[in-house]
């Protein structure tokens, strides 16, 4: 069945002129309402307005011109049975073939500063969602249906297949556009429920949003299925959140290698949000070894390579097998180290002409660029049994005027350089966390513990194991000392400051041993757990 | 102003004929259609069709009955504006001020072993969401507005308040209904974008569904605001997913203490999967003690009580400040003896009433209750930077046939059953994990290291300082071994048999290792990484 008339009311205006002009030039007759009507018909289209169409006044402020039988009728007829054909032409209801609206998305209304509740209600579209929905259920079958177009980008596919088509629009097409606008329509009502159901009025009547909506809805973009899950006995995919900043591990592009699984994701995220901590404004370069969702060496240095080799330094059998990533452009130098280990993933701003030369003859490896940047203001997820728990992301970062010196000794200038790095690294390694470091590099990295004593132990052990020294080296501690005990290990292994929030309410007792084995120790005032 | 028109047409007939006699006797008029006509009809109430109502004939079989000016005209027009009144009223147009509709769940037409494509399509309704969503929008102001009823629970209140209201709804009242509104417009649309985005067709033209949609919209229901998230300066809150099985850590009521915490609910979550993995009815009592997101304590034994000493003795220096949970009723012994430890949360499925009272003098200590269960085909979420890795459940349980011995010496049932029980809890362990059991207890659990090696290592460690002797443990890993080293640590440390996947490329190496030093080795086929 050939498209004979179109019903254009869109929001978002881009191309549509260009798509009706071509829509009237195929010999499609053009319905349209409000703004869109006048756009055209100052190009000079013939267009007739959906009042005029419908024979009914538009009224109320145009809260219901498109609510009328005559405007569904001839979308909602099914195009393979004769009796609706029949019936709408008893009616005089001429078929609508093609419907193009687009919803101006809600959360940009809700978004400006001025926007009341009012404003807010009173931009819900009543009519657009409904002839969206009404033409997507109708998409039809090979006998012919309704063509719904929700996006301006499919505005040239639809003109060249109803050019190659005979002015006709596939099932295939039909249903393709039919998926897409359920989702707009479900992604527009999303958005209200959670503004409304974020709406809390105080005793005066006033207005205001919280945080976390009563209902929550969110929504996903599938970029690929993976092979397998955490595991190869489960299912996995990776999907990208629309409209996310740039910065997110979500935003990489592969240049090279085999597909990316379940667990290179996670562990990418992992390297990528911790290297991208260390500021290339401000160091040189940094590198970040991942391996189960830890950071096994972390360093800073003048250039890629030396960051590269002391983050190797830290744990060389750890690093067999993990994620790298760099906080700057990769060099050959450094593509050459890297590739002299086996690695999963390489992740970095970008590359080199050279560097990408050379990682070509490693065809294994997974490489990856990713835009930096710090997106702020995105939620955490964490699946528990039945529910989830939501919460805004760890974006504290500490500075040199936040800290309280609480020993008789002060830090060193290179104490106080290494200590805030320690910090950095130490928001990225897994609960209970406790890193050694000397130079701008890690030295030994206690992870993941139930007792902070243990990430204490097995800090050194780790530096023992690498034949690292710690003695002169620095600690911090993502969260206080309950007891002296985790203080003295890091003291009896020769570390000379240490970095710790604070808080507890034995840290007397804490500063006192400190004291009494010379250490510095500086207060952060905030912890880092991350589990 | 007052209801004066009503305009029923439901899915969910529950309570609906109640409902509508009693509007029916506070005098207002009611208009419905379809099956929900009939039923009011055949209970003697007076009924207006729709199509009466509108002069307009019921066409295509009921696809445009409501989308009427008529309809949306008496339901969009503004009570406030005398000009909207006016204009109806010249229109011959009759406010309609209740609208109860509600929507077939989409989730439920699909699920239907024998729907097809088509039957899911045919039940896309364009009227019904018209009218929640065109009522939800003018639910009004203080002068008035409409009131949108999308839940039978609220059938009651309504009721309720016309009575006591002089047959008036409050603005307050009409708002909290739209709200639910769009959240049931959104989620009904979100169904049917999952549905419609996981559709694939092969080149024979058949339809199937994928396990990923390529467009996931994901809903939630906000059980409570927390205090603040995984750290102090990070807000957050905890959400339920609407329609989860019983049994998931969500499904929590609590009896008393102090208001629980994000890392409460985490921590309760991994403990309360980790001790659901015990049945009930094959072992008599399982206790799991859970530290910063890992078991450091999991026992089986005849009692709760005797359970819980066995746990606890695993590592009580981790064990303070800890999330116990048991897999049966727990009574007042076990319940006294948890007491007389510092611990947060304690969950279990049932206490008895004088477990209850004793821990009631314990007023901090949250107590939770919750109903056993393994919901089959959850979803598992992690969140990374701009996006979200969603995967299949962990479900994998080992059976005693799917084990394969590989080593000369086999297993003796003694070894076959803890090395059972170690991998059981291996599962819930960060990964890598080793852990070492004797007698349905841990001995020493080595977790979230990024070095297999330094996993074994450290359990060792935490045994010999919890005074707990390894010689004659059976061990778990978690994954296999890429090399013997970590075998050899475990064989030195004294234990005499291993469980652990295989698979590794140099199983021949770790099987001979295992060999040499009289350890009987296990593989089960699948591993269990969980980070």
């Amino acid at each position: 069945m050939n498209v004979t008339q179109a019903l254009i009311s869109v929001s978002d205006k881009r191309g549509v002129l260009d798509f009706a002009r071509e829509l009237s030039t195929l010999g499609i007759k053009l319905l349209s309402t409000g703004g869109t009507a006048s756009l055209l018909r100052e190009a000079g289209l013939p267009v007739t307005d959906v009042s005029e169409h419908t024979g009914f006044p538009e009224m109320l402020d145009g809260r219901v011109k498109t609510l009328h039988p005559k405007v569904h009728g001839g979308i909602l007829a099914r195009r393979d049975l004769s009796e609706h054909m029949d019936t709408i032409a008893a009616h005089d209801i001429g078929r609508i073939d093609l419907v193009v609206v687009n919803l101006y998305p809600f959360q940009q209304t809700v978004a400006k500063p001025d926007c009341t509740l009012e404003d807010a209600i009173e931009n819900i579209d009543i009519g657009g969602p409904t002839m969206v929905r009404a033409a997507a259920k109708n998409h039809g079958n090979k006998d012919g249906g309704v063509g719904i177009v929700t996006d301006p980008e499919d505005y040239a596919g639809i003109i060249n297949e109803l050019k190659a088509n005979a002015g006709k629009l596939s099932h295939q097409i039909r249903f393709a556009l039919a998926v897409k606008a359920f989702t707009h329509t479900a992604r527009y009502d999303s958005a209200i429920s959670n503004y409304l159901t974020a709406l809390v009025t105080n005793e005066a009547g006033d207005v205001s949003l919280q945080t976390y909506p009563e209902r929550l809805q969110l929504a996903f973009d599938k970029v690929q299925d993976l092979r397998y899950g955490e595991n190869p006995h489960q299912s996995a995919a990776f999907y990208r959140q629309p409209g996310a900043a740039e910065g997110g591990v979500a935003g990489y592009t592969q240049l090279q290698g085999k597909e990316l699984s379940y667990n290179n994701i996670a562990d990418a995220d992992a390297a990528w949000e911790c290297v991208k901590a260390f500021d290339h404004d401000t160091v040189a370069s940094a590198c970040v070894i991942v391996k189960h969702a830890n950071p096994c060496g972390v360093a800073l240095a003048a250039t890629p390579l030396e960051a590269y080799k002391k983050a190797f330094a830290t744990d060389p059998t750890s690093a067999f097998g993990g994620i790298i990533a760099f906080n700057g452009e990769v060099d050959r130098a450094a593509a050459e180290a890297v590739s002299a280990q086996f690695l999963e993933v390489l992740i970095a701003p970008s590359y080199t002409a050279d560097a990408l030369e050379l990682l070509a003859s490693k065809k294994n490896v997974r490489v990856l660029t990713c835009p930096l940047g710090q997106p702020a203001g995105a939620f955490d997820y964490k699946r528990v049994g039945g529910g989830l728990l939501v919460q805004s992301a760890d974006e504290a970062r500490i500075q040199i005027a936040d800290l309280k010196v609480v020993t008789r000794r002060a830090p060193t200038e290179a104490e106080m350089r290494d200590m805030l790095f320690a910090w950095r690294v130490a928001k990225y390694v897994k609960s209970n966390a406790i890193v050694y470091c000397k130079d701008g590099m890690t030295v030994g990295v206690g992870a993941g513990q139930m007792s902070r004593v243990d990430s204490a132990r097995i800090a050194r052990i780790k530096a023992d194991n690498a034949g690292l020294a710690i003695a002169g080296c620095v600690v911090a501690s993502d969260a206080f000392f309950p007891f002296r005990d985790g203080l003295d290990v890091l003291a009896q292994a020769g570390a000379t400051a240490v970095i710790q929030p604070g808080g507890s309410v034995r840290d007397a007792e804490v500063i006192a041993a400190a004291d009494e084995q010379g250490i510095a120790m500086v207060f952060t005032g905030f912890r880092h757990f991350r589990h």
